[in-house]
């Protein structure tokens, strides 16, 4: 099967395009006529680097690959509009996988309201993807920087942490075995240690981006947001540089994603730090006036999301980390993880 | 150097943003605002598939993974704006080789007045880049698309054509040996056949995106437009496909780039086979309305740009090109090539 030939097969599988394309895949460019203002951020995910194929089911690597893409636009409180995809086809690699791939993508472009607009597939040495998602405001003012954040702010953080780096442990321990997913098929009654495990590896495989969370939390006045990929300390890194102030994070006060605890305590692993430097939680961390703060946690509750306040914003530079105990830490011991 | 130091290495070199930037690389996503309707296209160049590091300087290879983007945009008679680069590392290039590979981007860049306004940094088993490229238009309507070709218009097509293609048969002459570059370097003498070789070689490694020509054609009321990147067969059959229409292209019209004969004679190949079959021209196959013919090549060459008529349109479907001594022939055959 050729690249038109394959085109045509995955432009009619997508879900029918938002009223802002004009037109969709299938000429030189895709025609959109923005409201207001764009928000445009780009994600490669390469086989080896940023999933393992043996790990990862085809629809979850096209799910996790629109996922972390959005994420960006959530941390933005852009309303996603368009997604344009890349993607690289190794040898190894058949026309139902490359479907089934795209399948777990537009699941997600359904789900969300993104429209997947355009793309390029091409032969590659191993499996490659990148997405380029643009998301829209009213007006530049309304998207949400890093670089806003002031003194006095309160820290919050959307949903659990450390679920993520915790499901990434569970995988590791098993390289080279059954995979997780074999295994996991393998005992089908319930089992809450299973039950357990499954959980924090659903939050590595397929993370969901805090769309909702991102646009309310801008829309509440938030000062600066970031999505959490690098993990909670570089992330914090981040927005501390470049609104120029210094960010204070109560260790204790970081909600831990249940499954935490124990895969932490298999791998002999501080819990803390999992949700402190793990990467891929794909959580938002913003800032916002301290008086909007209760209103801000009643908002999300009442739309069933979670939001904790784990800090506060200071004038100076950097991140403090504070742990049990009154001992402090810069977020640069925890870099080695990521 | 990790990702962050060389991605603000990288910003360091970019020109400044373009006026409707109002925040480019470094935050979650560059906030862009549009004027008009937006034209968005995706083109990944992955080393072995699309180019070969051994053919190429990694200045040429920055250049041309833009510049074939930015083709794109040409064919829809947009107006360059933003471009958003996936680079995927292979462990052999550097830092030096990644920033000689961006000066290739951004030179192109700022020629035709594109913005580096975001990007993603990776690792990757061989040299991967992704470019996004957005173009603007004051409205929707403004481009031109693949499918508004009516019978009785005329096909033009920019600049020459075969180039491309030559310099390729000359580059794979040359496999194993030293590269054209190195032996072009021996003999820095002036030399009629050397210079004649690195033309079409420049045309294969160093394509020029028709921007203005684009744009001019869409002025002058172009109905259809296409970018010449699998060779002007294929491509035309795109556009008829999309009108609906069938073309008829006359081969003898086919402006041949110099160089061409010479290269087809060497490899045992029909010039004109490669005119109308070679791909990666990035020339524009345009089709507009009979009565503005005179006026589109005048405009044209005003401003120092070629246009030739080597056409028409008619009712039907599928494309017809005549050869010399009244044969005709389906583009079908010429497929081999591409």
């Amino acid at each position: 099967m050729g690249e038109f030939e394959l085109l045509e097969s995955i432009r009619k599988r997508l879900p029918s395009p938002g009223s802002r394309v004009k037109l969709g895949s299938g000429d030189d460019a895709a025609i959109v006529v923005p409201e207001g203002a764009t928000a445009t951020s780009v994600d490669a995910l390469i086989d080896g680097v940023h999933f393992r194929r043996e790990w990862s089911g085809l629809r979850q690597i096209g799910h996790k690959a629109l996922a972390v893409a959005l994420s960006d636009l959530a941390a933005m409180g852009a309303e996603p509009g368009e997604a344009y995809v890349v993607l690289g086809v190794p040898p190894d690699l058949d026309e139902a996988g490359c479907l089934e791939l795209l399948d777990g993508m537009a699941a997600l472009a359904a789900d969300t309201g993104t429209t997947l607009a355009g793309g390029d597939v091409t032969r590659a040495p191993v499996l490659t993807l990148a997405l380029t998602v643009v998301g829209h405001a009213a007006e530049a003012a309304a998207f949400v920087t890093r670089g806003g954040a002031r003194p006095g702010d309160a820290l919050v953080v959307t949903g659990e942490l450390g679920g993520a780096a915790a499901g990434l442990l569970l995988l590791e321990s098993e390289a080279g075995a059954a995979p997780f997913e074999a295994r996991s098929r393998l005992s089908p009654h319930s089992d809450e240690k299973l039950d357990r495990e499954r959980l924090v590896v659903a939050r590595q495989l397929e993370p969901s981006p805090r769309l909702g969370e991102g646009r309310a939390l801008a829309g509440l006045g938030a000062t600066a947001m970031i999505d959490l990929s690098d993990g909670l300390g570089g992330d914090a890194r981040h927005v501390a540089a470049a609104s120029g102030v210094r960010l204070l994070i109560e260790s204790e006060a970081l909600p831990l994603a249940s499954g935490v605890a124990e895969a932490a305590e298999a791998a002999g692993r501080d819990p803390l730090e999992l949700a402190a430097s793990g990467g891929e939680d794909y959580e938002l961390l913003a800032a916002l006036p301290a008086e909007r703060l209760a209103d801000a946690v009643a908002r999300l509750d009442a739309d069933g999301a979670k939001l904790t306040a784990i800090g506060e914003v200071a004038a100076g530079e950097g991140v403090e980390i504070r742990l049990p105990g009154g001992r402090t830490l810069s977020p640069r011991g925890f870099d080695q993880l990521g």
